[in-house]
């Protein structure tokens, strides 16, 4: 909870910083993206996780390994495309706005917890896998689930 | 280690919008005390603690329950003066500082960790201790330890 309110106080400063949605959200993936580089080496050395095969496999891995280690939830995954590269990570429960009620009005275009797609996207890159990470639906914005779209852009390296 | 890098972050951000490190300083204790007023709750019933009878008691409870609970690490508890109402924090880990390695030149007076003086005020004074609390030593200057100190500045309400 610590982690969530902190997390909190960082959105709320960037809202004072940015006047634009937009700005805001640009600023929380580009941040992510910094922590995510960083967060690789933590998650390979404490998951003693194997070398994915597939974007599949990596997208579980993502959801049942990362997810559940940092943030103490389990996505469900789905694979949304016929090439087999765009996945969902559908989370019915968001441990990031345990303490948020809902976006205020002048923010309506906030993506709240954007961070997160940027530490995937920072994450993933540093195994050599390029990928958009963009939230899909968000509970925040009234949606039924919070939906992390992925869509990796090129062959993974084996 | 993804709360300890967003809390990175969020001192960086800081950093570029207040020139002076009093300012930072300032800021991550007025964020802090915001989180610790909500933080209460969430430790009080996690930790089904009862009611501390004392200033040392209630110091004890900060260092062995609060921060095991919120950091994964116990600090160290001294009484620091004759009155009993100074108590000093001492930690030998801090995992907040795992991604630091040492504070920029031009940054020499900040108190990269200031958020977690503000966290101890906010949550003692819901529960109605009034108390001053301020980095004393801390590695990141140099110091062999990190030395958090906490004032209660009226006696205890039972």
């Amino acid at each position: 909870e610590l982690f969530v309110l902190t997390y909190g106080a960082l959105v709320a400063q960037l809202c004072k910083d940015y006047e634009k949605d937009e700005d805001v959200n640009t600023c929380l993936d580009r941040m992510g993206y910094g922590i995510g580089v960083r967060l690789i080496d933590d998650f390979l050395a404490r998951s003693a996780v194997k070398k994915c095969r597939s974007y599949s496999e990596t997208a579980d891995m993502i959801a049942q390994v990362a997810f559940k280690m940092y943030l103490g939830v389990t996505p469900s995954v789905s694979c949304s495309s016929a090439a087999g590269n765009e996945f969902s990570l559908i989370l019915d429960k968001n441990p990031l706005v345990d303490f948020v009620e809902e976006l205020p009005a002048e923010r309506a275009s906030l993506c709240y917890c954007n961070l997160l797609c940027g530490v995937i996207r920072g994450a993933l890159e540093m195994v050599h896998l390029a990928a958009e990470v963009t939230f899909l639906q968000d509970r925040l914005k009234g949606d039924a689930v919070t939906e992390i779209g992925i869509t990796f852009l090129r062959k993974a390296e084996n």
